[in-house]
């Protein structure tokens, strides 16, 4: 049995399945959409081994032919120059308009195989099949798609849904027990910035989440997906509502640039985010002592970090100024003003660097 | 003066202004828009000499401070790699959010600059400066950008709307005469698909616009932008409404091809297509010689080809057969039924043989 959840986009609404051995039932579930046969599966060195030939099987048995593409893991993949690599490949095999791309791994490979069913022909079908957690709450909502510029991450790229999303949660057993974590940093951050009841179901099953207790993943799956679809459709494009879910981001993309990419996964960058916003929401009197402490703890629980590094504090705040939610050169960030409520403010670096120092 | 054409798309409307000197006008019809001053400018190696210094001009004046980016003319600046070079050029300066791409060129430099404003930043503000007729009456409307591939034109791309378009009629004073015929093609169309009535002003005003009439070409482009604007508000994304608009496109993009961009300006291949199919109508019994001989006519009053030249057969099919508007490997054609209206056909090769060699 699968959850479902219907993302309510106009005539680009889609489905997420959520569930385990969705891989395998992967024909059944294409056989509704408006697609040709032949397709083009990305993939990554590490996901490859794990989930393709499964992937490869049910497509088949579905009446699809794939073409495969695997690129390296990791951010290097989300380049130009891969998704050109991927361009070329579908391109020499006659590419047609209604001939999906499907996403098979995390985010890395959403973000590429996204951008590239984006613009390929002006937009294929975009079909996402998230490995890890991460990318089953967030990119599987919200169509943000792009490719990494030497200047930074995701400089190029597009807002592109796609028409369908397959996350199957046996996939999160070959996960790290890292990347599980990572994950699970930006569903509590859901419940930071939009749900306290969603909040403190999390208090109550973080450890089941991390022994990947079926009903309670799908449980955290859905609803995140859910929070997240209920935001960006009010405002898809990049606008003030959906600013709120880059709350613990600005630090946190800030934290990994300085870091060179080379420390902190992603949601360990945003639960140490989260941790220095919902500080500075303190030091503004905007919340209790005690919001600050069930986060925490809540974190800690995940096996997230939540303190600060030793940083260069100058190259930190370079590194948040160049980040593109800057406007005007003023700092934007989102504060918790309640549990379940956070609200975008302009911050002084000052604030950023009283709450560095007591971090 | 300046006549002005809203084009309604919800939130993503936006302005065409169309008349003579407005790039003067530039840095005024800028203000009402939330844009930043900082602002890049593509144009290519023909188009600046006559243009650039009166556009930097009126946008400083305005208090913009731009840069420019000057690509080669012609097709080959169209590609992943000249997108590459501009992207880096934004992200060197700190591009954000709000900073717009502004095209100075006919619709080779409004494709690129569409397209890296498309996905420079996942979308800034899109400014169009069309200085050919076609780009004012074809690129202005309708929201495709695009950068060629070497297996064909314009495979990577996206829809992406801009938020102006200044059709300043003065540009077109340096435009070659062929150039100026090769737009009347697409005019014509806008006729021969929609609107009869507007066919019958271009049987009666064509040497007019040949001439510059200045409310000759106004009326020409602001209606022709209306008939696109209307049958693209319909179906923004490619569907089979917005089809029709590739009336001749498809045997003319195939001649293009088997001619290697080398013989034909698009406009020019147009004609001929749009002879080609209407030939194919007349065969069907679809419609009456007499349209075909208007058609005729009025191509050649425009200084346009109207003869299909000889060409290999088998190339010419295969050029069609690859072109991205096959569906299920059946040629769609777009076909006349009576003078201003159109209708998409499956077309069996044999047909397209046969207007071949009565042409």
């Amino acid at each position: 049995m699968a959850g479902k959840l219907r993302v309510d986009l106009g005539e680009r609404s889609y489905n997420i399945y959520c569930g385990k051995g969705l891989l395998e039932e992967l024909g059944l579930l294409l056989e509704p959409l408006d697609i040709a046969k032949r397709c083009l599966v990305v993939t990554d060195e590490t996901v490859a081994p794990l989930y393709l030939s499964r992937v490869i099987q049910s497509l088949e048995a579905g009446g699809f032919t794939p073409l495969v593409k695997q690129v390296p893991p990791g951010e290097e993949a989300k380049s130009l120059k891969v998704a050109s690599e991927i361009y070329d490949m579908a391109l020499e095999a006659g590419w047609e308009r209604r001939c999906p791309v499907l996403a098979l791994g995390g985010g890395t490979v959403g973000d590429l195989a996204g951008f590239v069913a984006a613009t390929l022909l002006r937009g294929v079908p975009f079909i996402q099949l998230p490995t890890t957690l991460l990318a089953q709450v967030d990119s599987s909502v919200g169509g943000k798609v792009a490719v990494n510029h030497p200047r930074g991450k995701n400089l190029i790229g597009a807002f592109y849904q796609p028409c369908l999303v397959v996350a199957d949660l046996s996939t999160l057993r070959t996960l790290p027990a890292r990347e599980l974590s990572s994950g699970l940093a930006e569903v509590i951050k859901y419940g930071m910035i939009y749900d306290a009841v969603f909040f403190t179901y999390l208090e109550e099953h973080v450890e089941k989440a991390l022994e990947q207790k079926e009903e309670v993943l799908e449980k955290i799956v859905l609803r995140s997906c859910e929070i997240k679809a209920q935001i960006v459709a009010k405002d898809e494009r990049e606008k003030d509502l959906r600013a709120i879910l880059n709350f613990g981001h600005t630090v946190g993309h800030a934290l990994e640039a300085v870091t060179k990419f080379q420390v902190y996964r992603h949601g360990e960058a945003v639960a140490i985010g989260m941790m220095m916003a919902t500080r500075m929401a303190l030091q503004r009197g905007l919340i209790s002592s005690e919001i600050l402490k069930r986060l925490e703890k809540l974190l800690r629980r995940a096996s997230l970090p939540v303190e600060m590094p030793e940083v260069d504090i100058g190259s930190f705040l370079e590194a948040l100024i160049r980040d593109k939610k800057v406007r005007d050169g003023k700092v934007r960030m989102v504060l918790p003003v309640k549990l379940g409520r956070v609200e975008i403010m302009e911050v002084d670096t000052r604030e950023v660097i009283e709450a560095l120092q007591r971090s």
